[in-house]
């Protein structure tokens, strides 16, 4: 056995769950970098020796501009076939090796990692794995554990039927790369829980220990983890303010603001931190900005009210209300466009995911608009609706639907023109204004 | 003939042309006490020695709460037949007395009531009746009178056949109880004026003296009145300031403001009193409210403009206009969603009451949602409208007809989405910038 | 030949590409004086002794009104039949003088026509004739020239057609009446310009000097062009402030601003010059003007923007956004109103002018509403379109169409109505409102 410890960093998946963005989730760009060189440069664990990244040809353009302080080997995934199929096809590069399996998708707190393995080498176990101790359901794996020691897991089980309150995360140790790739190679299933079978078996045999998280954890997979990810990148965000910034006057800005270059926030403004303003934006007048992302060369227009929402670069608002959405870039809304945010019995939103319903698991949650939509006056997106990258959206809609990308939707409305027989009362108005 | 002057309170009904509101009229609330608690509690006159409550089984409920001065009987009426019959019905409370006979609909000058007493009893006469002296016609019985003793009373003459300018308002001060009963008991009527008719033979036989009114009065009777007794509630309110208001920068309060306890006002709005903020509200930045109550709990939300209107508790308004409007509580309003309180012509708004137009006598008028209404975003509510309690209006809708309870509204909105064959040129954006 | 030099002043047409406004051109009226009192009074050249205006009964009646420093000679042209026409129909007004033809539709620099009149008479030659030279196409004539003589003009040539890059402007130098006139009588054309041929030529057989116009001009052709002269002459405004002015707190005056008698800006509004605002006006608060015309008496409401706009007096707003528009005087809309000013694309702007759809020439453009139209709450005014004198539109309409005269606009809004099956979770707002 060699002394290294190989990270396995699992970065493919074709993504498409996470439409309608235009990109692919480990590349979507946050505060300037892709996703990734959170997930996986910053989270990278200091005792590795080197990385592999399974990734496939179209993330790989991007991933390949990471820079890692250890030597790192790509592997091309061909198919897009699950967590074992990923970590087999770089078995070359894999064996004789302690490994440490991280997902690009995942997003914990730095230095976190460290203890992972930390634990595993201290101990001499065969496997540690992070568990979060959840009292709400989650869609994701669960051990079979006293606490301590891990006995299995059970992936994804129902609603009421978790073994245990421990769901887990990845960041996974395994002490014996050669154990593992023998074990993936035996397992069979019908459904993508391979990898879990595998350590499930291999969990009888060796010693697992748990390692419990505490603290903030995102996922990127479906378009409103981009929320997610940004409350959590923005809770970690420092005051900051750029070079040339203009600030007019009555401005108000509250908490850790990061202010990038040639910034403008007009008069009557008020930005809450934590928040992003991305280089050359201009924030108008009268706007209010909550625990946001603003991406480079933004224009938010007058009176503008942006809450807890993602504003890629080159986006255009203009008397807009904002909340809970995602904004890819340069996305342009007209004067009165609303995302609303809000069901009427305050519920949990639902979303249409590849034909399906599903549950978001917020009860706040606006819109997701791709790269280039534009979104006519006074209309209004429902919340959770996706619209592709490309559409223009008329004015005066009410957009219940998700919406194809490069669609151009115009209202068809129907009215009356008659002969108009009522005439106002000139000196009413005078009457009117003597009272303001 | 005893010593007693036995008020007679007048607080059944049933109200139904106060719809869409949930509750009677005379348990309204506002300033968190009753609409009673002003028109019963408040304008009692001092020389009152006992009081008699004729009400329905609804309103008791809450009418038993009040605090009154002098021992109270409560007289259920059992239906709705008109004030005579209410009268009649606590006959057996009333023999041997002097009476004052009050409506807990009307609200006059604190202390008014007594002067008509003082001069009954100063002047020795049978009787005296309170009189608005108005130029514009009034739905309200005429006074036959010379401006000082009366012949009689014209129920609702017709606008121009007025007997006299003198409209009768309640707070009648009759000097034998036994008097009036016989006489009430003795006329007949197909109409609803049994007491008018029977004080008009009275008044061939007996002194009746005029006492004539100056000042704001109102009688809760149609949805709209509620705006008329807020103005004449708020006219003599004190400046207050509660325990833990925050109130941010740029914030400016003019006039005779109430502000409760934790309330919040977030900057750069503008209060213009008199005006009432319940306690725990938030006031959204940017807001400006005039001459306007606002219950307990709510939250104006951002770029809210609120003006002459009465906001129950807790309602949530985000980005509106709500003009001269009444929101009972529990009300949700979207982004965008405005109460439209003016015509194109400038001239008197009708509203619809049990199947009739009727005029309301304002030229400003917004719209009337009862409890637990929500409005969608960028709806538009036309002046005059009633929306019933528990009613759900979707986004973008124009409602221009009265809703019933426990509707749910949803726009069927007619659109094309086509192939998407417009570019926008990129550099135009870069150009916009710059002129900024 | 008399030592006169008389003004041409062709201040006639019906103008009825100016629609939707209800006056002709030559009388629309800035800051308080009509077009032609910037026009003809202050353009009118120093050396002139007397002057022949050429109008119709309509414009007449407000153009006797003006003041101007020489004698005045009305013509009434009885049709209107084109310029050479209108020159012919004033010939026994011009015989043996040396003549200078100013059209009352055009605005250049005050001073200018000065320094074309003294050049023609200093090189004593027979036409001098002001031109700009641009890169742009524009629907004007051009000059054969080599910069210096003139040998030609074309009229109206096609894009890339141009003969030089001299456009003609008016305001020519002719110093032989008589000549011109003769040569007017003479030449025949199927198409108006017969003008433009005669000068072609007589600028065969005379010495005509090019005079090079350097700067902003305007003609006032259709409704778009009031914006070029609301430009034109806020560009040299100065800053004043009128007798009783009230300036709220937090207000914000940038640039030169021309502030009338009795206005009021309320608070927390910023207001960027060169601006205009007449008197009696109420800027509400909150609002933001940019190089904007106000006229009197306007209330511009709550969270108004107004950008490089014309407002005409008594005009009522509230919580619109209007860019880039004009509004002729009495207009009214209701909160929510947006007249967009840009296109999906970012493209050319296209107006429909007598059933020809026409380039307006610029990229950002609002509408043209005319005299008293009133524009309902949350209703979407689309680019370019323009609205008669009188007309209503309803509230929640997108109106993308040009609407006639004294039109009444209503939408036709489906809706369902059902039973409202959903029921607010009243813990979740309490929730809400404690994260805010």
């Amino acid at each position: 056995m060699k002394e290294d410890i190989v990270a396995v960093i699992l970065a493919g998946g074709i993504g498409s769950r996470f439409w309608p963005f235009s990109c692919d989730k480990v590349v979507f760009p946050f505060f300037g970098s892709p996703f990734a060189s959170y997930s996986i440069s910053r989270l990278l664990p200091k005792q590795i020796t080197r990385a592999v990244v399974i990734t496939n040809s179209i993330n790989n353009t991007i991933l390949s501009k990471l820079t890692l302080s250890v030597p790192v080997t790509t592997v091309i995934q061909r198919s897009p076939l699950g967590m074992a199929d990923a970590i087999l096809s770089a078995s070359s590069e894999l064996s004789d090796s302690r490994l440490f399996i991280m997902n690009a998708d995942d997003l914990t707190k730095p230095g976190y990692f460290n203890h992972v393995i930390e634990k595993g080498m201290k101990r001499c176990v065969f496997g540690v794995i992070p568990a979060v101790k959840t009292k709400v359901h989650l869609p994701f794996g669960y051990l079979e554990t006293d606490g301590r020691n891990i006995q299995g897991i059970i992936e994804k089980p129902e609603d009421g039927n978790e073994p245990s309150p421990y769901a887990v995360l990845l960041g996974h140790f395994i002490a014996d790369s050669n154990i593992l790739l023998d074990e993936l190679l035996r397992t069979r299933s019908s459904i993508d829980d391979i990898y879990e079978k595998a350590l499930s078996t291999l969990m009888q045999r060796y010693t697992f220990l748990i390692h419990e998280y505490e603290g903030d954890y995102a996922t990127l997979k479906y378009p409103w983890h981009v929320l997610d990810v940004t409350r959590m990148l923005l809770s970690t965000l420092k005051s900051y303010k750029g070079t040339n910034v203009e600030v007019g006057a009555n401005t108000l800005l509250e908490g850790k603001i990061w202010i990038g270059d040639n910034v403008r926030i007009m008069e009557n403004s008020k930005i809450i931190g934590p928040s992003y303003i991305g280089s050359g934006t201009i924030i108008g007048n009268n706007s209010l900005i909550r625990a946001s992302y603003i991406g480079d060369q933004c224009v938010t227009g007058f009176n503008s009210d942006i809450t807890r929402s993602y504003i890629g670069n080159c986006c255009w608002l203009h008397n807009n209300y904002i909340g809970d959405s995602v904004l890819e870039e340069q996305v342009s809304m007209g004067s009165g466009a609303v995302l609303a945010n809000l069901r009427f019995d305050d519920q949990i939103i639902y979303s249409t995911v590849k034909g399906t319903r599903m549950s978001t698991g917020r009860n706040k949650l606006g819109s997701f608009l791709g790269k280039g939509v534009r979104i006519g006056v006074n209309s209004s997106i429902m919340p959770g609706i996706k619209i592709g990258k490309g559409s223009f959206i008329g004015s005066g809609m009410v957009i219940d639907k998700d919406i194809p990308e490069e669609s151009y939707c115009e209202i068809k409305q129907s009215y009356t023109v008659s002969r108009n027989r009522l005439k106002p009362g000139d000196m009413k108005r005078e009457e009117f204004r003597k009272a303001i």
